[in-house]
């Protein structure tokens, strides 16, 4: 197929460092390819594929703030691709944001599919049903609950490159929180755990106004460590080394990238039951499900009991780069018959 | 003509209070009616117009915090009407905030042309010129400059409904500051002036993040008063009372709607030669251009000294709607003939 793949202009495919839509719109980009199809990736000029690169930008808005406001870069970028519509059989648009795809959909000759990348909230479905016959890849079947009223053609749960995240029999003595500092990914409950539990806990993320308001004054150095964003290495090695995840998540997360990363260094994650973690996790095998933090408290030591080796196989069989790609092959493979239908 | 006219939804057209774009929107939709054109409005349903209105929400952004991110809601307007772009010879679209309308430039098989409402950055020229045959309207030649290497079609100044304006022989004895608050507006510069000319400053706008921070410390119900936002009526009442409008702008504004404004009720305005001033003012006639705030304090009574009969006549002469809409006539007639050829 000919499949056309939109990447956010925010930064580089794949990111320098953190940035997990970047991160999966690079491996889907390049499986695509290993599969032989033949895939023009529109992203920035300082992106890295294998793919055909399609850039009206040698840099991401991230990185210049001249690049204001970001959306119409955003717009462009999709433009240029929706532009050329007949040189593809598909358009595959990762909304980073928000689906503004949609905008295109009824004006392209070519199918445009979009996948989300967060958590809608009612009002934004409303105004997105304007559009129901426009194609929504779903994350998780999470997600797929919040977009009801949409055309949602499947759900492809978002795959890691297993290989690169190294095994670790071994862990050391701390608990880890990896992930964006906000109060829907819990990190104020992380600290009150460790501090319960009496263990070390590495904070590792970008700082930002809610780490210097709520976190920073929890942490001393020594009990809670903040780490600084980590690039990919450092990230492989946290998650190596850490007893677990912590994961007591407050709000609908639509995945949780973080889950199955740390799986796949065989580090167990000790999550509450909450957005997609039931689909992520499997309870009693790769981590454990807590139902509130009063229990995750009193029985973290579940978690720190389960097979290392066995937490990475999993994670290998479910989570592998494969299975993400043969299910979007699938999707595309739909949506181009039915449109030649 | 078929003309599709596309308004920003963030509130009703024309504005329950301030709103220069939504105003302008407005005045043009309903004098191309008058015209016998056939016009499509792309607005809020609670707007008001005698053409076609087409409405796919029922309220504006402003009023609905739902309705969030705002982008999204006017990229979906605007694609409603290209995505019927056949059903008119012309597409206007009102670039409050930014171009999005460049998106649709090439997918459009009608064309489009964009009235921009700001001053654009450097920046935001070099994105826009990867579309180098948009057409553009400029509302003035200090917009036309900043625009350099876009497709400006034409200069077409904005006009007011000069008959709404009341006109006020003998003012009463205060100056008057209207507008939004912002440094680039110089609230704080007419504040300065009019505490040196020991005169009474009226304040008349919305109040923000900068009129509490800034502004408000100067207020003290006597020598510097703050009316609130005006609606129309007490717009003109404010206007006509004046005997200058304050205008020490420090911004290059691309025009001035305010000074029109005050130049009908017969107001002369007393600006700083800054941005599209020059344009809008005909010193000596209609209000008087100064260099600097010392020489405007010194020298202010010579706007007070302006015939205010003439100041109306002038002003009514320049900035009837009459000859916008034929402006805006001239130039879709333009590109209609264009695009056929």
């Amino acid at each position: 197929m000919r499949i056309a793949h939109i990447a956010p202009v925010a930064t580089t495919i794949p990111p320098p460092k953190s940035g997990s839509v970047e991160t999966m719109t690079s491996l889907l980009t390049e499986g695509l390819v290993a599969h032989g199809h033949d895939v023009t990736l529109f992203a920035t000029g300082d992106s890295r594929t294998t793919a055909r690169l399609e850039a009206i930008y040698p840099h991401g808005y991230w990185h210049d703030e001249n690049m204001w406001p970001w959306e119409l870069y955003e717009m462009l970028n999709l433009a240029a691709a929706v532009e050329r519509a007949r040189d593809f059989d598909i358009i595959h648009y990762e909304a980073a944001y928000y689906p503004m795809s949609l905008a295109f959909a009824r004006l392209s000759p070519t199918p445009i599919a979009q996948t989300l990348h967060h958590a809608p909230s009612d009002a934004e479905v409303r105004l997105w049903s304007h559009y129901p016959e426009a194609p929504f890849v779903a994350i998780s079947n999470e997600q797929a609950r919040l977009l009801a009223g949409l055309n949602v053609v499947a759900t492809v749960l978002h795959g890691i490159d297993t290989a690169s995240f190294t095994f670790r029999e071994k862990p050391d003595e701390y608990l880890l929180f990896l992930g964006r500092f906000t109060a829907g990914k819990g990190v104020l409950q992380a600290i009150e755990l460790a501090k319960r539990v009496g263990m070390r806990l590495i904070l590792a993320a970008a700082d930002d106004d809610y780490y210097r308001e709520k976190v920073a004054p929890h942490v001393d150095g020594r009990h809670v460590v903040y780490y600084g964003e980590a690039d990919f290495d450092a990230k492989v090695k946290l998650y190596g080394g850490a007893r677990a995840l912590l994961y007591p998540l407050q709000a609908r997360e639509p995945f949780g990238l973080v889950l199955a990363e740390a799986m796949a260094c065989g580090t167990p994650v000790a999550a509450l039951d909450c957005g997609a973690v039931r689909e992520v996790v499997d309870d009693g095998i790769t981590g454990v499900v807590f139902q509130n933090l009063e229990q995750m408290a009193n029985e973290l030591r579940r978690a720190f009991d389960l097979d290392r080796r066995r937490v990475r196989a999993r994670a290998v069989e479910r989570f592998g780069v494969e299975r993400m790609v043969q299910g979007y092959i699938e999707v595309y493979g739909r949506l181009v018959e039915a449109h030649r239908g």
